[in-house]
């Protein structure tokens, strides 16, 4: 598809999903169209760029050139007459920038409410917040308006979002982006992060971004293939989580291990005590060294478009002693030698994103206690200088998004993208006739990876029918209970990246849909096209395929 | 499912696929059911067993206690008392060995047919070879008959009969995985090999063969994030490939383009060139002094059970003279330098991994010349220290199985499996109703990555019904060309990986299946149960699901 069609169908989807609050600046439709034009003839021309059409959004604390930048603070604004350097090296391969989006006012916040601009509503449930602080653009990506969008991190601003509407966000290692044209929060720990539906997709635009090697690197630990280590806390030390959020924790460990992985515990309380210093000691006042001035003067004059939260903590900072700092500063080494220790060999460590997901109205009454529990698990990775990924691992119990994070040592973000693949869920899919053990397709199932689970029978809802193919399969008829029988069948587990492989391999009539077992459970199974069953001999009497092949011998 | 119950199929897959010519020695099914009965229970008792319950099939050239180890020569038979390290490595993490494969003598062959006992068939037609000299383990992988099996590669032992058999093949770095207890083939280059029908099977077992850390190890370049870098070369140097094998390669190639790898030109001439001297020169002199008087003893008894093309290579290596090593190591080296040196800062270097696949004819009329072709990009890896992985990339345009080499630099074995990923197809799927461009399931679509690709109509050989579902769906039936009309569609690429969460997700009474399209192609699509269509309304004479709601408004 073309850039221009592209650009054309992201407006469409922009005015579609009514979520203006997304944006702070978009740019003209037009002018997006003729950009993406020359995109579109420069590939015509035969030139490679590697992100040719794909569309982004760009959180407003980062420099667009000709778009007000705004941090969130409309009176804070200036207009840059260049890209920030990593703007301008995605749009120099080939991606093509839609506008500006929302944030917590100064990358002040992990909600997404903190903004004269209107609360960002979370993707997936309005009633929810965002996450912040890169608000609109983790809700462009989960609404499926742009293909990826840049955020930034320093407490978790990278990551809390993604966890809320079931994105990716990856969080590269401080150094790795550089952050020049970027408001800074905390200078010393910010990073210009992304996200994306799709890790392979967030993996090509963080390898954009980056810094071209040749400058000195720090050694990595030489690591042979090895079974991959992840650390996890005990759950008690996870703290209050929302209701299900555990499980579901437990359900991503699980899929590690079953994975192959070898889990270790670890303490987490040298992370957690880190976490609270981010905004609890002194580092909180490079918040005021970046853009305190300002606020000052801005209050001065009425304060007029300052979100309050935000510019309460940023006042507040403007007194504490220097002296705190080099204290802060001591204390945070000694912990980080601990949490380096307590990470040993371990390639990740594995956490929720977030320990749990309020609403709005939660945020509303209580603006500071909402936000501090959302970055439990976040504050402490920028202050130890560590790598992170975050992926969605849900749902919970109930149905909601739900997002861990592997966090490992500085440079090491291609292996926790590597590791991050490992929580997939296999899939589980029903067969009854030629793909059952021993019959003439199962090796398609055995060549993908396939294992049987269990043998059982579907829900006496069914007819089976003999028809008429090479080889001969059987088709599966769902009638409801009153017409049903059971039909022997087989339930298999599939790694998820297989089942493309078999579907794109299966022939007509056949289909995949839904089958109820005889638990009551449903998992995806074989059925077939209704026009196949003319003339077909029903067999459901005999219980299943193999007894029509033993009775037809 | 139990371990038993594993053991118990395994050998029911055995006699069902009859084919004898796999195995040298078999283990009692009793004696195999005892040890996964042990396994079962260890389980049980809360034993973490990363491996409990595979099932492993070993190359006849490893020792496995208690079997015979023949090296495909059954005068040469000892039998061993204890497993060799890397078997006893893999059992104590509980996977279970069902026997010992058959092999390309002394492990001197690419073809699976120079075997006393017996010429080993492809898995998939059984007119072409099976690929050697590790034919029996890759063959009853390929056949389903174990998860995984050990191979051993010299020349490309480990990587041939993977590509020819349509599965995955790692060639670990030199010294990653001990070689105690192997018959050598050539000492100083063999290397012990996995094979496995998917790559995340193979990389666990690999992780368990693996020796432990801690060792000196030589230093990695250290690679920051970016777009993975891969060498291929000039077509013309690829040489005489089969009927459509270039073909199949510029499609490994394109995948890889597209999923973001930067690809690079090298030479290839100095690879190829190095690999002539693995048989031509005095390197093959190494496989005389691992086995060579006792070849000549055995002929001078006869030489009952020796394959006469192997016993022909090693015997006239017997009179190569010991200058002549120094002048190939010599010469090896500046070779080796001047190929690091074409690899530069490529992560890896894409090649088909054989040049064809000969039928047991062909190989039968021409042992030697047959064989040599096939080591063309094989021969050279090991000569030059260097890692691989071969992976399944076809089929070819006939449809026959197709496979690529990553190969890279040593100790970069997880890296290279990393990028073999990206060889993944993306699959195609037509929608034509709630999953369209902005209807209320297209953000399914995109959350899991999809790309709208065309939109076209299907074959007009379809009716469309208005479902009564929630939310309103239509119902796409195949009914024939007389009664048919041709109805909107999208057609939408989905990452492989994505298709699972896809069918996951699907609500009865929808199912995927084969949609024929407007232009005589087909690919998977959204069409529906039988039970749905009673009183559904037939709006196929509107052209579409999007005529039908405009209608409806």
């Amino acid at each position: 598809m073309s850039a221009v069609t592209r650009v054309r169908m992201a407006y469409a989807r922009i005015e579609a999903t009514d979520r203006p609050e997304i944006w702070i600046d978009l740019r003209p439709r037009s002018e997006a169209e003729e950009e993406a034009r020359g995109i579109d003839e420069r590939v015509a021309a035969g030139e490679r760029l590697p992100l040719a059409g794909r569309l982004f959004a760009v959180k407003g604390n980062i420099d667009v050139g000709g778009l007000p930048t705004t941090a969130g603070c409309p009176a804070y604004a200036y207009t840059p007459e260049v890209d920030a350097p990593v703007v301008a090296r995605l749009r120099a391969v080939g991606a093509i920038v839609l506008g500006t989006t929302n944030l917590d006012q100064f990358a002040t916040g992990l909600v997404g409410t903190r903004s004269p601009y209107g609360a960002v509503r979370g993707a997936l449930d309005p009633d929810r917040v965002s996450g912040g602080s890169s608000s609109g653009s983790a809700v462009a990506v989960a609404l499926g308006i742009v293909d990826f969008a840049l955020g930034t991190d320093t407490a978790g601003s990278g990551r809390v979002p993604a966890a809320f509407n079931g994105i990716v966000g990856l969080k590269p290692t401080r150094g790795l982006v550089p952050t020049a044209g970027v408001v800074p929060a905390c200078a010393s720990l910010d990073c210009v992060t992304v996200f994306a539906r799709t890790l392979p997709e967030a993996e090509r635009v963080l390898a954009q971004m980056a810094s071209p090697p040749g400058r000195d690197l720090p050694a990595l630990p030489q690591r042979l293939p090895g079974p991959w280590r992840v650390a996890v806390p005990p759950t008690a030390q996870l703290g209050d989580l929302d209701e299900g959020w555990a499980q579901a924790y437990e359900t991503a460990v699980e899929r590690l291990v079953a994975a192959g992985a070898e889990v270790s515990t670890l303490d987490l309380t040298v992370f957690t005590e880190a976490a609270e210093m981010l905004y609890g000691g002194a580092f909180v006042a490079e918040r005021y060294a970046a853009v305190g001035s300002f606020v000052d003067k801005l209050l001065s004059e009425g304060g007029a478009g300052l979100d309050p939260t935000v510019a309460g903590i940023i006042t507040r900072s403007r007194d504490i002693p220097a002296h705190q700092v080099f204290a802060d500063q001591e204390r945070l080494d000694g912990l980080r030698a601990r949490a380096l220790a307590e990470l040993g060999d371990a390639d990740a460590l594995l956490l929720p994103t977030a320990p749990g997901h309020p609403t709005l109205a939660e945020v509303a009454a209580d603006p500071l206690g909402a936000n501090a529990r959302l970055g439990r698990f976040t504050n402490s990775t920028n202050l130890f200088d560590l790598a992170a990924v975050a992926v969605p691992a849900g749902p919970t119990p109930s149905g909601a998004p739900f997002g861990v994070m592997l966090i490992g040592r500085a440079f090491t973000d291609e292996r926790l993208a590597h590791i991050a693949r490992l929580l997939q869920p296999p899939l589980r899919i029903a067969v009854v006739g030629a793909h059952l053990s021993g019959q003439p397709l199962n090796p398609q199932l055995l060549s993908l990876g396939a294992e049987l689970e269990r043998t059982t029978t579907t829900a006496p809802v069914y007819r089976l029918y003999a028809l008429s193919t090479t080889p001969p399969k059987p088709g599966l008829v769902h009638v409801g209970p009153e017409e049903g029988g059971a039909v022997e069948t087989e339930v298999w587990r599939l790694p998820a990246e297989g089942l493309g492989r078999l579907l794109d391999a299966l022939p007509r009539p056949m289909a995949l849909g839904r089958v109820e077992l005889a638990d009551g459970s449903d998992v995806p199974g074989f059925l077939c096209e209704p026009a196949a069953l003319e003339g077909a001999q029903d067999i459901t009497d005999l219980g299943g395929w193999r007894a029509h092949l033993r009775a037809e011998d």
